[in-house]
């Protein structure tokens, strides 16, 4: 039998994804020579239409140049099959004749690919390949995409550190992550001394309260005469609603089929320096919003995560022979190894920051957070202390 | 007489303003061996309030360290000295027995420079060293700390433009910069192919319609299937206020003491989400604040740029033997050259982006724009053409 892998992209995309997916293809066609390869445009949808591209006709060069490239080079899709869906991508699959489909993407991808395992018979294997910015898959010590992102989220914050050390004053960066506080905690990874910021940091995990935040804000600027600040888009108020959906009206909130609020607009940055004005009033006080910027940033492409995203590609092929499941980064003696786990055990299960990565009675990181944070994400360079 | 040089940084950081800072240092102590090399605390605040660092006691490898550290070492300051302030600043400079004052920063920072110059007798020599991302200052053909800027954004924008092509929708991104476009425009520089954006550019050197840019949007995704925009936080309505101006409740709006709009907050990019709601209901829009990201980014020092700076302070140190004046970055064939002009012809001026580097009848930018701007920043590697 010929084998026919389809391989396709879901979710936001990242800056290694397309690492992951040139990882399976040059896999698929060492181990099986012969085999077709086609990659799915726009992830389930592209298998849905009939919309594949020949990735067997494409020379090694070409293909390296793919790995390298950030975003999802076959396109994604934010599509959530329900069973009726499903039903329509394996009749896809199979008209395609595929053995195989690799789906690379975060837990709702591994949902997926756990509907369509137990719907199709045993003619096709089914592996999830990890991609998340957020790092939020269980089973997972780390997620491919995200040490890059938090590459450009560390570096982001020592260079308005330093630029607040040069001209004071409060300033609020906030970092995509809806459950998981993982990428804006990474803000901390680079700090070059104990006067460095952030100096405070909020996360999913932790009820956001206004009252406290800007006394936590005043003690700062008593403390450092700034005060630099991280925090998840995805913060959560005391009665567990996003603030989002406290702060702007109803009317203007926008949802995506699944009810989720959107949560990647300007509306929290507004509402937090609105905050930041009543509570203290006079202090300068500047609020970014990342958004789009941390998640496939050509200038920060980790060498490590490119690797690892490209090995958990090929590994996603052998795991094709073995009846499927979903491949989670795990760590082992501090060694990144890919290893295979079920379908079930990922699909929609979200993995949250440990509490102990917060200090229990204050909004900074500790030192098992700073750990893990330096194990994945070394600085790679040396930074002068400024004279003020 | 022995020499001592002060020298200071003003106004906004940037990711190379302590090239120029050392460049100044280290040829200060080669041309005057015994000089002493002071270095003012928050620009002219530090000579003000006596408040000097001693840059001649610091060995070569500290000063290289500061040297390739983003930000102002020395700290800055937005003030804006009238006459009594100057006077002040003369007395200081006397004080501590100054024979030059090195100044890094704008036109505003020219401006001091002019004023003490002009108000003090031919004891003191005063240089204006040149800095800024926003690119705006006349007899330069570029000034140090664009370049960085300018490849942060560049960067960005090939980067969402990858995001975007793999899940469709509309993109801005608001860039720093309140009277020149050449920020915003270097959003363009890194383009892939005809089908990359920024598809749109919009500048403060042409007046912004509401009308115009939904209609430029509707027709940008009928031919792309997605629309990304640059925008300059400054772009101004018809009636030449900016837009911030024309869309935000006056009493929110905050002003500096020179009775200048802050734009650098969410305000422009939450109008421009309602804008683009209200016109072109149901398609996905996304905005993003680049805000401080660009301007002292450690992960994007560019090497051309962090030359020159280091240039142009060495060559602050030779003017003051000269009479003191501005340094200009000029270019002759090519090549950039450091060149002695007055204060006063760049004190308080503002270069515009040239009418030409946009085209006549849309917000694109032209062949001449291109060819400034990769002559500058040429794209450093190579990308895969997505397959969508």
């Amino acid at each position: 039998m010929t084998e026919t892998f389809v391989i396709a992209q879901g979710g936001g995309p990242t800056a290694v994804i397309n690492q992951t997916l040139i990882g399976a293809v040059l896999e698929a066609r060492k181990r099986y020579p012969r085999s077709r390869i086609l990659g799915a445009r726009h992830g389930v949808r592209g298998i849905r239409d009939g919309d594949f591209v020949d990735l067997s006709a494409l020379n090694e060069k070409e293909l390296q140049l793919i790995a390298a490239t950030p975003s999802a080079a076959l396109g994604s899709t934010r599509d959530k099959p329900d069973a009726a869906y499903c039903e329509t991508i394996l009749k896809g699959l199979r008209q395609a004749g595929a053995t195989a489909f690799i789906y690379i993407g975060g837990n709702d991808t591994a949902g997926t690919q756990q509907i369509l395992a137990e719907a199709s018979g045993n003619d096709i294997a089914f592996v999830h390949a990890p991609k998340t910015i957020d790092n939020d898959l269980v089973e997972n010590d780390h997620t491919p995409g995200f040490i890059s992102a938090a590459e450009f989220v560390a570096g982001a914050f020592v260079s308005v550190d330093l630029d607040f050390r040069a001209l004071p004053g409060i300033y609020v960066g906030i970092v995509m992550g809806r459950h998981a506080g993982f990428l804006t905690a990474a803000a901390a990874a680079w700090q070059l001394d104990e006067d460095s910021g952030p100096h405070l940091v909020y996360v999913p995990e932790r009820a956001f309260s206004p009252a406290r935040f800007i006394e936590d804000i005043r003690e700062t600027l008593g403390r450092h005469g700034r005060c630099i600040i991280a925090m998840s888009e995805g913060v959560t108020a005391e009665d567990g609603r996003s603030v989002v959906e406290g702060l702007v009206p109803p009317e203007r909130l926008e949802r995506d089929a699944h009810g989720n609020v959107r949560l990647s607009g300007g509306d929290l940055g507004m509402s937090i320096e609105r905050l930041i004005n009543d509570g203290l009033p006079g202090t300068r006080a500047r609020v970014d919003t990342f958004g789009y910027l941390p998640r496939g940033s050509v200038s920060t492409i980790n060498a490590t995560d490119a690797r690892e995203a490209f090995e958990a590609g090929v590994f996603a092929v052998e795991a094709t022979s073995s009846g499927g499941g979903s491949v989670a980064l795990q760590c082992d003696n501090g060694v990144t190894i890919p290893r295979l786990v079920s379908l079930g055990s990922v699909a929609g299960k979200t993995r949250h920051m440990p509490a102990d990565f917060l200090l229990p009675e204050s909004n900074q990181i500790s030192s098992s957070c700073r750990a893990y944070l330096e194990r994945l994400l070394p600085r790679r360079f040396e930074l002068a202390r400024p004279f003020v």
